[in-house]
């Protein structure tokens, strides 16, 4: 499949731009698809500015990729030409090591292969993204994509979806459980819906008081503005759990207040200094602070059927692929309700 | 039981020196007990010498008490005179939250009552601690110490013991885990001590040469230097539980670098200064940071039952009263194994 119509970054400091590259011919295990949707994810502007500073450039983000099979190599059982299918943060993993046994690819000790700026396994080169018109990859990390869903809408749950799937079953929140999901954006819109789904008595907690009403509309049962120091007191040991996806610098042990005895706290989201973390904050009521990394090929698999089942999808605004650069600036400024999502066909 | 023989501290920059106390009369259910050794822990320094600004002076430190019982209100159930008894930190807590209901009484929603610089809950004042020659408490909050084991050796689980007792078992290590130590001193030396009894592979984490001996002595199967770079390395990813007791600064993100993927670290010692934590440093591996603080009654109470039935005592070195200033200096150059205990006969 040479040729293969792309938008890329090629230094950090410029803006995204056509590009096109060839992607592999499928071998035996190999599954082609053609992107129809790619959500936009902030780690996407990450990469594409170097702010983690491990870009390979010319890099080609996304990896909230949806689309349809157009070709499968000869010893590929679980798709055939014309399946919907999805391609998440991952493309391949060692699958021999421990976590590859247990389906975590995502913390692979081999080395799993992300979806872009990734290293092949096998030395071919880097790995380029969703915002091309295809990609080819292991029918292992391609999943099924029920046709139930709105397909645009499906694309963002590959990852802000998973990432905020996994480690809501993996804490087990459900009923009885009273979570906290703290910041509004691309992974807490998703946190609200999947944790009402599961029963849970879910708050919103947000800075900003105009995330009140979509909060409410999400599914959250209650709404603190953690700027108000009242309402953060009502809270004051009240949760059981809090998902954290917040990626701004924030006081991690003003949050970890809010648990009750033996509480979780989670991150997700990845703040860009480290925090300054009071261990007292943890030992008064036994309290944990996790971290949680995307999900593993089967996990992500299950909540994407779950969706389907609960009809759960990602709120989205459609841009044109030559958008990008905008919606990057919009991203800066949270101006998103909740993820941007491309419609490929632009391209 | 007034006129009550104590030692403490008058100003955070004094030493500690004589003086009298009076001990109320038994209540219906207190019971008395003459004291015959208290263990001596670090946060008694920190106490006496107002490092946490919250000292009430006089202070008369010490919450590791052993004695023998010498009245009992009418209403006592539990101990009769010439018993065997203990006191840890806790003397009193409200009984009626839901931490109190759970026998975690040391998170108790309405204050629990620490064995001194606490206040009474009946308003009637401050506790005073171990160091002196007598204490009346109410019967909950007083442990049967059995008589198999060393007296004076045993008065130090009733802080040490439990602090590291009680994570290790909430977070289940047993059989076929692979746990690290972080630390050798009074706490360290016990976690030790208690993981090798319930079968864990231990490992000590210290960046003291001086300690592997004592390590290996002390049943730990094998031994890290951490400031060695090859030793650490050799360890990424390996633990299933770290305990960590250091209470010294360090970096928290690199032992989480020694866990593997759902690895868990707990604190149990309170460096003085917020740690700074990177949370890819949990994320990457779904790893957790925990705290844990001492213990409840209920389960001070399994501790000191499962130290007689597998012979578990701490190892101590014995001080006259009149050497708790010079001992606290040695505690701060760590110059103790592992623990020292005041034979309270010299008071």
């Amino acid at each position: 499949m040479p040729a293969t119509k792309a938008y890329a970054a090629h230094t950090a400091t410029t803006p995204l731009e056509p590009w096109t590259l060839d992607r592999r011919t499928p071998k035996p295990h190999d599954v082609a698809i053609e992107i129809l949707y790619c959500g936009v994810c902030h780690s996407d502007l990450h990469f594409a500015r170097n702010e983690w500073g491990m870009t390979v450039f010319p890099v080609v983000p996304g990896h909230e990729i949806v689309g349809r099979v157009t070709a499968v190599g000869d010893h590929v059982k679980k798709f055939k030409v014309g399946d919907l299918a999805g391609i998440g943060c991952l493309v391949d993993s060692c699958r021999e090591c421990d976590n590859c046994k247990e389906g975590l690819e995502q913390y692979c000790s081999g080395g799993a292969v992300f979806s872009y700026n990734g290293y092949e396994r096998d030395g071919s080169g880097i790995t380029y993204g969703g915002y091309s018109k295809a990609i080819v990859a292991n029918e292992d990390f391609v999943l099924h994509i029920s046709d139930k869903l709105d397909l645009a809408a499906t694309a963002p749950l590959l990852c802000a979806g998973i990432t905020t799937y996994s480690p809501l079953r993996h804490w087990k929140v459900g009923k009885g459980m009273k979570v906290g999901i703290l910041g509004l954006g691309g992974l807490g819109h998703m946190g609200v819906k999947f944790a009402v789904s599961m029963g849970a008595e879910v708050t919103m907690l947000s800075h900003s008081p105009s995330k009140e009403a979509d909060a409410k509309r999400l599914g959250a049962h209650k709404f603190i503005l953690t700027s108000n120091e009242e309402q953060a007191k009502s809270v004051t040991g009240y949760f059981d759990f809090i998902l954290d996806t917040v990626s701004a610098p924030h006081d991690y042990n003003f949050y970890l207040g809010m648990l009750r005895t033996n509480g979780v706290m989670v991150c997700v989201g990845v703040p860009p200094e480290p925090a300054a973390l009071h261990p007292i904050s943890l030992i008064f009521g036994r309290k944990s602070l996790g971290g949680s990394l995307i999900g593993g090929i089967p996990e992500t698999q299950e909540m994407l059927d779950y969706c389907a089942e609960h009809n759960i999808v990602s709120d989205i605004e459609m841009i044109r692929m030559d958008q990008i650069n905008e919606a990057y600036e919009r991203l800066l400024k949270s101006d998103v309700k909740y993820r941007f999502v491309i419609d490929m066909a632009s391209l």
